[in-house]
């Protein structure tokens, strides 16, 4: 390479040849591109994964606010230290606590690092511990996020099937054995045990002692992510996996869906060993977490009903998901079916046998009704016949208009099949193992 | 590896064989480690980098959050988009304009990248560019956070020398020259041109034409770190190397010092090429920065009298940088140098022949005063003769007394080479080329 690109405003990309190696695998995430259109306010968006912010008491807060920068406005608006300000870390212990994360369960404010949001928790966990050509378990679907960060990492995520009950135990022990065959090596399995997203489910009671029985025997790191588990609806979520385990299980988890996810305020609970090595990599990444919403996220669980705030939120998307629920049910073809979620904020429908989610999309929106295509959540390109509805941020009604939009979608799609057969490029994907939750793992190919 | 560690407490770290090969390069810096005994309240501090957040309008602050979540708090505590707030991003060009990165040199909101302070735009930059063994040329002395986001992303920092005019265009062609012949790829120059962190000083207006036209020759990029050049003493900054060329040139800053350190707001200005790829990394590290932040900024840039606060920080620590050179000069043994800073927060100096500032450390502990070792701006493990000192945070009656108690204890340490000679174990350290500024560059060795 000589010289820069020209003045003259080509468009061309002339920083090619210096990009990092690691480039080549950043992609957009599909749900990105998405977004722009699903946004528009005639579309009833199922896109989202937004929590419903105005539930919040803004009042209280914003008085709460304006005391905390009045009386220590000093201390919150200055830089603290990269891992994460002391008193969150003991209040974040507490928080844990209520779900069996506690002392007695070696859990310690020392071992606490808080993160921007659950998804910088991800990226150091991939930084630490995951090199180029590495690879991941994780459950098929999962996380679109955990994606970016593992692919960023030049990781390869091979899926493990999952059911209603989540994660399937035969299932992971032979990825893990078809992983050594093929001589690579799993670092960690990635899990969302409790109101999974994209899919809804919830690993059970056995499944919980099983799955981890079987990473520790196969010296298997375990990352649980739990940014929903306290979003049950009536009933009470399984107790997390680090509340089971002390050893070889990292608990990332976060505020945006239980206080508020224009914060960014996360953590890490990590093993001991492993802390010190954590605090400097985000010391490279961030420098230290903001003050200003640690500050704000340590206040407000001191002086705010933050567990009533919960239930609130939880309330609220009980009640939504009984309407996405019932009118799925009411309006949706023969031939479709979905998750039962007790909890989260998503339900994961699997569309009648051939169709392709993705394919159907310009038409969905075309009838001003949106959702992700499974696709998103799979990093070797299953799920085609997947669709991901969001029912946290949508209200009821809104929810019901959209399912009976996107039931019409569904049902001129297969008339159009029946019509003209799948070869009509009306959007039919050759399958290739792609009904959830399917056997086969393509992640090894 | 089988098994994870057991439960008995052992400290063992059984993640070792887990890691990341780029942990191996993961080190504490210095100034962390200093951090916990300078922070004690009988000593006095000039080791901090801190704005004097105590200087900001608090009650008005506080005031103008309570409104902002009042009205507008189901959108601030909502996430937001990868890139940043669109309408903080047209409030950072404004910014820029003032600066000379106007429209006209090509500046414009769709290229900004909000992001976590400009630590993270560091590491987002190091993340695009930097392959494992690739060269960063770097200003030595340098900013402590841009080695760890190196170092991180496993390249090589080669430091260029600076005099009291900054970077020395010869010593950069220099560099240049010997990184191509040790077969090496040098990706970026890193520099910090205005009020350079250690060093205080700033790139003369002729070398930046020159270090502008150096690196277009050889195909280097250009990463401009521009945190203080708003915090001119008097005089005016020269304009910011991106407001001379509008390619090959990335511009980084910040909010932390012209507003508040805490919220962690800072920005990239990308060449549109980069632009997209930089918010797929910035959206795997940290998914979007915090609304929550990004609102106060924005308000606060659109109600608030940012250009005057700014005029106030500048006015406060041009005073407590004169209390600090009138007490070096005044109470500073022969054979002390320093640089004499026009704007920024501070001061560089090196210490007489042959002694060294990090074994010196405990012994001003002692004497209850804490600077930071010239070895942790250094990549090398040069900068043994050199401290850097803070004047932005303490007031000038206390810089004045820390000042005198450091004088104190290098005429100790004088006195103790004078009677027992250099090879007293007293902190002498084998000098290599480490004068500043030093023309000998041990980074390829």
């Amino acid at each position: 390479m000589s010289g820069w690109s020209d003045s003259s405003g080509t468009t061309l990309d002339d920083y090619t040849g210096v990009y990092a190696q690691r480039v080549a695998g950043m992609t957009a995430s599909e749900i990105r591109a998405l977004f722009a259109v699903a946004n528009r306010p005639e579309v009833v968006s199922l896109a989202g994964g937004a929590p419903y912010t105005s539930a919040l008491p803004l009042d209280a807060i914003g008085e709460m606010l304006r005391d905390l920068i009045v009386n220590q406005g000093a201390q919150a608006l200055q830089y603290g230290i990269g891992q994460g300000l002391p008193e969150l870390r003991e209040q974040i212990c507490e928080v844990m606590a209520d779900s069996g994360i506690d002392a007695a369960m070696g859990a310690s404010p020392d071992d606490v690092v808080v993160t921007i949001g659950g998804q910088q928790a991800l990226d150091l966990v991939a930084r630490l511990f995951l090199d180029p050509g590495d690879v991941v378990l994780a459950e098929g679907p999962t996380y679109v996020g955990a994606l970016g960060a593992f692919q960023a990492a030049q990781a390869r995520v091979v899926h493990v099937a999952m059911d209603d009950d989540g994660l399937i135990p035969a299932a992971l022990e032979e990825a893990i054995k078809a992983t050594a065959a093929a001589g690579r090596r799993a670092k960690f399995l990635y899990t969302i045990p409790t109101y999974q997203n994209p899919a809804g489910v919830t690993l059970s009671e056995e499944r919980r002692e099983q799955v981890l029985d079987i990473c520790e025997r196969a010296g298997l790191l375990v990352i649980e992510d739990d940014p929903y588990g306290k979003l049950s609806f009536g009933g009470q979520a399984p107790r997390p996996l680090r509340a089971r385990r002390r050893d070889g299980v990292f608990y990332l988890s976060t505020f945006s869906k239980t206080i508020a996810a224009g914060l960014r305020v996360g953590w890490i609970l990590a093993p001991h060993a492993v802390r010190d090595k954590l605090v400097i990599a985000t010391e490279a990444q961030i420098l230290c977490p903001p003050h200003f919403s640690q500050y704000a996220v340590s206040t407000y669980l001191a002086t705010m009903p933050w567990r009533e705030q919960i239930k609130t939120f939880a309330q609220l998307y009980s009640e939504r998901r009984d309407a996405m629920l019932e009118s799925l049910a009411d309006l949706m073809p023969a031939g479709m079916t979905w998750t039962k979620p007790d909890g989260g904020l998503f339900v994961w429908a699997t569309l009648p046998e051939g169709m392709d989610a993705k394919a159907m999309m310009p038409r969905a929106i075309a009838a001003r009704v949106a959702y992700v295509p499974g696709t998103g959540f799979y990093a070797d390109g299953t799920g085609q016949q997947h669709i991901r509805l969001n029912f946290s941020f949508p209200p009821a009604e809104r929810i019901r208009e959209g399912v009976r939009r996107l039931a019409g979608v569904i049902e001129q799609e297969m008339a159009m099949r029946a019509v003209f057969g799948s070869g009509s490029g009306l959007g039919t994907a050759p399958s290739a193992g792609t009904s959830w939750p399917g056997a086969d793992n393509p992640g090894l190919a």
